[in-house]
């Protein structure tokens, strides 16, 4: 297939959808604003903890933190973009009942009750603080993560809620999403049937990735995407992924969704300890291999925007596994 | 005097300086800024009920609410505009800890705590969302109002605090505020110094307009400047004014400031009773009557913001005893 971003005769810019949630998500969108104006960010609604968390319980809402993050991440870069960044994301510290409520987060639920739908609300903010791009909430009500988890020497579990999953002290085997069928946008499936590329990843593997591979009709979405990119994290992440390689981090999304076709998976060599064996996991979905040094030089697992962003562009710029998805 | 802002070969707009603070200063910057876009509102600082209340015990902070009432007055009349407007003054209802706290008192303290200062957090606010003129504190502490009560047949009482006051069932025959000598925003006096007119009144007339007078730099600062408009209310206000006539108004203010020398007091000729007996009260202090009908037809006891923005103008374009006051 051609490469629509870099043909110069192709005039609209390339539209590029990011599934996931929290600094996964973000830095997905740091690095693809880049690339494209129009950028959509998918963003996992399951949080149940901190300010997300309170704020759902107390007003039915979506939890807002991961959509709050979404925003900020696409706020311009300009003065007045850089300070409602800063707004967005600032945290009160009091000794009362705001004490850890992020301002967005507020904002975003008061768009809410005013806009009257979770849409509504977001295109409003979006619109009003100057955001490039879209941010879009996977399903219409708040999901509840529920977790089978394995402890050596300890009976299996079942954990429920985000919050808990994320910090579970044995090793996540399954996960699922209560409801199973929830209300869907049909904004967000319009948005993810029309990209030329989903970014899936990077992120809390569980929480934040997978659970848009298991409601049927975003995962019916996601297949009818043109393109598909899957960005692998930079490290294992405590509680969710302990002792995982690269390779296994393939192998559980496949389990999840078989029949999901990336055409490349993304990933920072300084992490994959064993190149052939996840060459070989990517290519039997069909996926080529691309490994790029996409980690920060700040001694953090997280990913340089603009390394990202250039690994972004030779993704979207090389022809892959044609051939292999038939 | 010239009229400056009618003088065809004045180019610089009239510098306008509003004082008071809740619903009265509302009304007047919903006229004054038909007038000009130089618009400053000066915000009494002594709210302790409410949102307003809450927020400023959780965080030690200014009370946000008749801050964000002048903000939201000054929002500009385009669909972004009203949209801020909206969301500033949307009121969350919950069954939870933010139930009654309206989003830009949220807004204001985050900017307050992100800023550092309560002058570059209201100025970045307005900048940000769109403001037409300047939102300014009267002081930079917060205020304590304390009123010594009349009642009949009972003794004399004690109250402290504007949301007791403005609620009292006796008569307030003195208020005080707490501490005597604030600290002071630089940036209130300069502006009250500079402007061209500044216009006290309408508002709750104890806890909203006298506060202003209280305060001895606000007060030689408000003697600076070049005219002064004093607008009465509509009605007497239950609780802080009742039974007063509009001439009693004017006497209360004289006793807190007889210094004061207004070029000329606005009122509504469907509340004045004895028009000669306000005559001769404005007339000592050196002011003229201007009587407009001002009052809206909504059958509340509200302004009419282009009434009153006519009245304003008749009241700024006219000139005052000059000879009266020397």
């Amino acid at each position: 297939m051609a490469v629509r971003a870099l043909d110069p005769l192709r005039i609209e810019p390339l539209r590029i959808v990011a599934l996931g949630g929290g600094h996964g998500l973000a830095a997905s969108l740091l690095a693809l604003r880049h690339l494209t104006p129009d950028l959509t960010a998918v963003v996992t609604v399951a949080d149940d903890g901190g300010s997300s968390g309170r704020l759902r319980h107390e007003m039915g809402i979506l939890p807002p933190g991961d959509l709050r993050m979404a925003l900020a991440s696409l706020c311009d870069d300009t003065p007045r973009g850089r300070a409602w960044h800063d707004i967005l994301q600032h945290r009160f510290v009091t000794d009362g009942d705001l004490d850890g409520h992020a301002l967005g987060n507020l904002l975003i639920a008061a768009a809410w009750q005013h806009a009257g739908s979770a849409v509504a609300g977001l295109d409003q903010i979006a619109e009003l603080i100057g955001v490039r791009g879209r941010v879009l909430p996977m399903v219409a009500e708040p999901l509840v993560i529920e977790a089978d988890v394995t402890r050596r020497g300890q009976a299996d579990l079942v954990v429920r809620g985000q919050s808990r999953v994320a910090v579970t002290s044995g090793r996540v085997s399954r996960v699922r999403l209560l409801p199973e069928e929830p209300e869907m946008c049909p904004e967000t499936l319009e948005a993810i049937r029309a990209a030329d590329w989903v970014v899936l990843g990077p992120g809390s593997w569980y929480t934040s990735v997978l659970p848009h591979l298991q409601v049927r009709q975003l995962r019916d979405a996601i297949h009818d995407a043109a393109h598909i990119a899957l960005t692998l994290n930079l490290q294992q992440q405590e509680g969710e992924t302990d002792g995982f390689t690269a390779a296994d981090h393939v192998r559980v999304l496949r389990e999840v969704d078989p029949d999901l076709r990336p055409d490349v998976v993304v990933a920072d060599p300084g992490w994959v300890d064993d190149v052939a064996q996840l060459e070989a996991v990517a290519g039997e979905l069909g996926a080529g291999l691309l490994l790029r040094q996409v980690r920060a030089d700040d001694g953090t697992a997280r990913h340089d925007p603009l390394r990202l962003a250039a690994a972004y562009r030779d993704a979207f710029s090389a022809t892959w596994g044609d051939v292999a998805r038939g």
